[in-house]
């Protein structure tokens, strides 16, 4: 194997973009090449301590920074842009969540609108120590702390939309976007369906670790140093993200309501596993319904979004995009040699 | 430890409920009471082939049997009562699952109305290999095959609502039914909040595994044997039905949209592990999302279900009910050892 | 026409209903017969001042009685039960409003679950003025009144709910029950499926005026005198209650979330029109998107409530139910003519 | 009064505009100007036929034109932009109606997705008839007819979101866009928030008329000729559109759930009505709840809207946006008399 290229991309203050759409790429890359990126928090790393209330200290619609976009060269509409994390390491030894008035599953927003007083915005700080494996929760009103798993992960990953659209980084949808699975993680593929040239994919959002549905509105947001390979598959663009790990096959849906989120997710996950295993709509509807798994990703964004997953110990010898995923953990695993 | 009394329940085709609520109890037993119970599937073990398409041979209202219900001595309400299971085995090498018409997440329904004829209703039949651990789906319109892992659980635990209220077994709610999750499998311990004098514990909807959500509607349904152990906390009876496993505290929401039972779930987990750790309700609200875990139960029921989980470890030397599910362990290992 | 009997019905303190189902029949009336009835208000009248906070002096599940059951004779399951309200009037000089906590559009609720406190309880008194045809509202926190126009209708009116279910009477459904529309007005004539021999009638939750969505939860509640004509057609029962007045068909769905009442109503509307015009389904979808309306009910109850509407002149000489509103019509004036 | 300016608008082929936002001005006027406009249908009027399938004959994302955007001098962010509806006459004597594939209340959709084919797609051809005031409807499966009255109005009226977003013209928002209701006609005068410099406003999607809900997805869709008043309050801009005729407020909310855009819409009515009469918020609360209309605008967009409507009359002297919209109504009135 050919060692890929390798591009860094490391944006400054002013680099970042807030929306997908609507914005130039920053640099075009040929397919099979390995990005070297860094990401800030998606308060653009201006909540650093307790006093820090993301109200007071970002600006709207400045939140969410991603970065990029990256063009694929050869990406046409129709395509499939798959990016493959290899690594995604916290760039800080410290991650920052709070609360933020409407916003959150349990608070009262702009949509679900009600006539009570916001919740209390509130900062916490963890300590994040990354050889340990662990990032540290200390309660603000008590003195409990609790160490939790890092598990570090993108929130924000997404192209350009279709229909000459540009969204708002912190929206989920179609393109990709807000989704904050849990399962964006190293080791994983995301596929993407290609609405423009070039295709246009911007990362940001990264977690150290984030519950399923990040029910307060915010996970333990830190900046990143990630590492990804992004390629290209010519035609059969999901009309929805799709992703895999070395386990499961992932299809996700963002909508609402939630149940709309649900079916989406599962729709895309039947047609799939379905297409791979040659059967006939029902039996991959009664197959899925069997041995499928179907954890929340997020219920706090502007779309929520929910994950179906399906085994791939089910799928016997069929492969996924003739075995993408399996190759692109072979260029990370010369990468990560090499480097 | 003393040995607990056993207490068989072994209903005939004409013994089953249908309903929650509006029934005498069948049995009374002690508190801390193993219970041998049989249970039916969900068709009432009517389809049994290809051609036993359910809406032909299965009589509405008379879907979904319970086995029960259970007074357990000394039960009012406000207290909690808490049932634990020690086994649950398929009482047949065959299960079976369906498409019903309007029933199911990617399919038109009786609420969520619209104008598509029903799908086609299908009938497929698994074999059971107990031993061997595994399910074998076999496709109806091709030769495709797949052991899936037995996963044994019940789609239906509850107790006699609230209110007076009557209810169908196929609805879950407050009171428990028809919640359709799978981690209602043997090492749970499933409490519910007591709304009548004895409780009235029923139990059915067997299932030999069931994915995330029960797309389709059904799972591989089949008659179990049952052991479970009955218990008893004078007050303390929660909202919604919680379930704690060697692993993890879990609430419950039943609601539809599924949002709101998300909501419920996680509103009743933030309040549930606030208390255990002593922390106030915001930090208990980051906690959990942070720490917590978010599957779906079920998508296809009058109502929805979502699962909130929490992890132990984090709880340090907290105990939820006083170590209750460890005491019904330490019963159910007796219990096992003795027969 | 021969005059219709005549059977009074004022319950005592003690002789309310709380649920649809689960209640024997107060009395069996012929088809035809005029029920002059009292209602009490949703508060049970317990209500009176601003001191008495529902929270506080309502004890739940004592809430919303109804006045029934009646059963018609001759009613069977499938049938249509028909009643038609003659006179709707306030049976006193007064009528009460509040918030109640966890309960209303524009607030958490215990399915909506949030971790605001609730919004304050507060009670408004109004000023019924019959003869003027108009109620005073006043607020609380200044000095500003307002004369709204008397618009009196009822809340709740069902029959017993199918499969053997028992629901507090605060539940719209198929069966009916709170649907909380104020198009149950003197005027309408509305349809209910029987589900149990002699269909069931409850009758409660008196509102001088409400606005649609019954948005905090309450109306302007009231006792009432009110007057009604219980006729029934053999066969044909809706699956879902249908009103009819001078002006308009209309159908009614109760679901959550309320785009599926807007289905179900929707739905319901397109096969009545439909049927009576003798188009095919997809005609009648169609022209009820040009000609209807779609007013909400309420969206605060456990289901949310949404009525379709079509304007009869539409219907060219087509008649819902052979006409059977003319004639109640006509039973209701030669009732007033005599009285 | 001095006479308004008058500014013609009358887009060619190539001149319309798909999205909101991300275009700029095509002519910038003062405030006070009079524009007369003309718009294309949402098929751009390529669908004139039973054999013109819209799937077909539109090519995705060129559905849904909008003349404009027109920028209003001196409007900033923050402020309020005015447009009143002086006419909006039918430019064709046809108007077209569709179902479309995976787009309607009662068929899945991408969205609420399923597994059925979606339903026929089936054009309906209207003959409009201006003088007689009525459009008629010819059934295609049957000879039936039914006049129905003309109540022109256009479903698509907005300005340039929000935080840089583009938005495709058939999403309705808090920026406007697709919200079709039909209150938008003649007589009323819509209020949005200013999001960028001039506003931008835009207006398509004209309709002969409309049911509410847009059950089928379209209503009679025609090509409108159309004479709008655009003004500007500095400040004030309202975080949703805001309507307002000789009767009614009217508050919108567009989202999903449907629960989530009646929320929306009575939030804002509540805050509305509540500073116009001095009312604290929960006596406002109250009184939008006994006094207020609900009726459905759109169920089928990519949200869903509501309106919430209040009746003048209540507010004795009290004027919103300081009697602009008789100032308007005057203007009208002088535009027409001099014509």
């Amino acid at each position: 194997m050919d060692l890929a290229d390798v591009v860094p991309l490391q944006p400054g203050p002013d680099d970042y973009a807030y929306t997908f759409g609507g914005r130039a790429p920053v640099v075009t890359v040929q397919p099979g090449t390995v990005v070297e990126l860094t990401t800030e928090d998606c308060f653009g790393g201006s909540v650093r301590g307790f006093g820090d209330l993301p109200s007071q200290v970002c600006v709207f619609p400045r939140l969410n920074p991603v970065t990029g976009p990256v063009a694929v060269a050869g990406a046409e509409p129709g395509d499939t842009l798959a990016v493959h994390f290899v690594e995604i390491t916290p760039a800080r030894d410290w991650g920052v969540s709070s609360t933020f008035p409407h916003f959150g599953a349990l608070t009262t927003t702009h949509t679900t609108a009600m006539l009570h007083p916001p919740l209390e915005e509130r900062v916490w700080v963890y300590e994040i120590d990354v050889p340990a494996g662990v990032c540290r929760f200390r309660a603000r009103g008590t003195d409990f702390t609790a160490d939790l798993p890092l598990d570090p992960m993108h929130g924000t990953v997404g192209v350009a939309p279709a229909a000459g659209e540009t969204l708002m980084s912190i929206t989920p949808g179609a393109h990709g976007g807000n989704m904050d699975t849990p399962e964006m993680r190293a080791g994983t593929t995301a596929y993407f369906g290609v609405n423009v040239e070039g295709g246009l994919l911007s990362i940001g959002d990264g977690h150290a670790r984030q519950g399923e549905g990040e029910v307060c509105g915010t996970a333990v947001e830190t900046a990143m140093r990630t590492v990804v390979v992004v390629d290209l598959v010519k035609g059969g663009g999901p009309a929805w993200p799709r992703l895999e790990d070395d386990r499961h096959l992932m299809s996700t849906g963002s909508a609402r309501p939630l149940e709309d989120a649900f079916r989406i997710s599962q729709h895309d996950l039947v047609g799939w596993t379905g297409g791979l295993l040659g059967l006939d709509e029902l039996d991959a509807y009664q197959l899925v319904s069997q041995a499928g798994l179907a954890p929340a990703a997020n219920v706090c964004d502007t779309n929520y979004t929910m994950v179906a997953k399906f085994p791939k110990s089910v799928l016997g010898g069929a492969r996924a995009y003739d075995g993408l995923h399996d190759r692109l953990r072979a260029t990370a695993a010369a990468y990560l040699r090499q480097r």
